[in-house]
């Protein structure tokens, strides 16, 4: 690739309505599938071990967020990853938090070792992935995207996947391409689960684009112009995640390929 | 009722403000609260096992919604709708996706043997719970309302109770009876959960009016002509949204039966 | 105290974003990080037994809202309130509808037992845990705040707490001195879960400000003034809600002690 399209990526994911399997956290669930449904995908919240392994193994992709992980969630995420790496389906692991609490390093141990596709976090919790060094205390975020750069360039060399760490500019890389995409909204980060909704949204673009690094690169640019289009005549965080919505929805592929600003090398 | 009068129906459910039980997804549990708020009715999410039977005793209306079921959960939608069955209440149920995996498919099973009053669901699953064939892939319909009237009818025969099947059109019937009702707006397959929450809203009418058939109906057009008032000025699925809760709470008795599109037969 | 100064009570707690943790119910979870996030707070939301004990030992302050409660969810919350009586950080009580069955009082016992430092509640809750009658069914109110002040007193005196007793007038106390906070909108009680997230945001107050009395007064203030603000202009509950976040988000210390009526004694 040596230019972004990401406007193609985004009628390609439209014709193909993709079913996403998303195992996200409690406070994401709705937002997430309002997202989805708004860019033009179609989620299904499938999370019990009764099912989450049959149901993966027809999903276009997974999602896997243990933003509010319990053991019984944590064994569905385990089969549901399972089996979509054994139907060779791709799966996005969003890792909340995952340096917070001794119960979540153990999680994240796990899921990584099921080989995660890509990986969506903050730099924050793509540091503490990497063994970098972080000043978060949680699912905030103290560190800057460009901080984590190296770090995510490492971890996607080891564990054979794409990191995406997003922030104010988000960064994505196999090891060797690297993206830095800007846009998006001041207001975003006052908003909750957006970000968990993202890692969603890659799910999408991923179940349709088998090289996941370009996939992931456009859903973050479909997010991030969508993000500048809203913030226009919004008053405060409730208005922009309404407008936010509409403008996953409005936006088409030659606006994506307009306004996105997406840098690659 | 050889007429349709939906309007004495919101009155009367208005009136009431009927405590309606949901047990319900993930997904939809802050929107379906918000549904019911907005319609007039009092809406209360109990779930446990330890609690959902003894709660159903009292409240007017029981609705079961299996979007995101697990064992735990399964138990207490068994619990509730034992109880509000031996309290002679209605309950509601809504099979999301229930022919996805086997799992589901048990929990159908199960639940329609407690002998709900009124089923809910889009085409692709009323003919999946009839026997007929759907080409739906989980909870995304493939299927149009028409093609599945013969099935709900049967369906309503053997199971007796009433079969809704929504969609563009709706169609009720309690086997000899049949409603359809227009209206709605495009945007509401793009706003998740809507059809869960108005599973809750048809909890809450037949909490009230005794008829199931004829509740069922007015609830849903009380939701046909919000989502029709709600489209105006509206610019994509977020904005629909916010307007959509506001046009179910605005909607009074007159402009409902002024706007409503059933057809009874 | 002598005089109420929500205003710069509210710019220490956005000067500190305080990390909370709320272990609360499904359907309040993402309207509680919202109004969190939108009054300038840090949420987090950690219930799992495995870790939220742990988590709590750091979070600024914890909110424990019994609205869905199972026992897995109960073991997580006594856990959590455990630690942070332990750790010396305040903590809230939402006895959500716990007269409405056998299984929620016993919780509501457990947790009354691990020494809340503010317990909120509708005059309907507070009532009944004090012993006295209470006409509500479940999580509706039918009973006027000033009916439970006396109950708000007895009760803040013998569990050695501030107790706040909201509906049209809020009414605090610790037992001696006493608030009441006018305002808010006749729409809040038509949007689901504000009195859920309210008791959030005074988990964010208390985690800065050491007098729990004033750091509930100044939250209960800066609700009361946001949903003010916030009718202005919405045609229903769901613009209602959108305005509301806006305006959490949007009203500044100076803003606040100008429109806040409070009256202290």
């Amino acid at each position: 690739m040596t230019s972004s399209t990401p406007g193609k990526h985004l009628a390609s994911m439209r014709d193909a309505t993709p079913l996403v399997q998303c195992i996200t956290n409690y406070v994401a669930m709705n937002v997430a599938a309002n997202v989805l449904l708004a860019a033009g995908a179609s989620p299904a919240m499938v999370h019990s071990v009764e099912e989450a392994g049959e149901f993966a193994a027809f999903a276009g992709a997974l999602t896997i967020n243990m933003g509010t992980v319990s053991p019984d969630w944590a064994d569905g995420m385990k089969s549901a990853a399972d089996s979509a790496a054994a139907a060779g389906r791709p799966w996005v692991l969003d890792p909340v938090a995952h340096m917070a609490t001794s119960y979540r390093r153990k999680v994240v141990t796990e899921l990584l070792d099921l080989r995660p596709t890509v990986i969506r976090g903050n730099a924050s919790e793509i540091l503490a992935l990497g063994g970098g060094n972080s000043s978060a205390r949680g699912v905030d975020t103290k560190d800057d995207v460009a901080a984590a750069e190296d770090v995510a360039r490492q971890l996607a060399l080891s564990r054979q996947c794409i990191v995406a760490v997003t922030g104010r500019t988000d960064f994505v890389t196999d090891g060797t391409r690297t993206a830095h995409i800007d846009g998006g909204s001041a207001w975003m980060p006052r908003v909750t689960a957006l970000g968990c909704s993202l890692t969603c949204l890659v799910g999408a673009y991923a179940a349709v684009e088998p090289d996941a690094f370009t996939a992931t690169t456009a859903a973050l640019a479909h997010f991030a112009v969508a993000g500048e289009l809203a913030e226009r005549d919004v008053s405060g965080p409730g208005s922009f995640a309404v407008a936010f919505l509409d403008a996953l929805a409005s936006v088409d592929g030659r606006t994506l390929d307009d306004k996105a600003r997406v840098r690659l090398s």
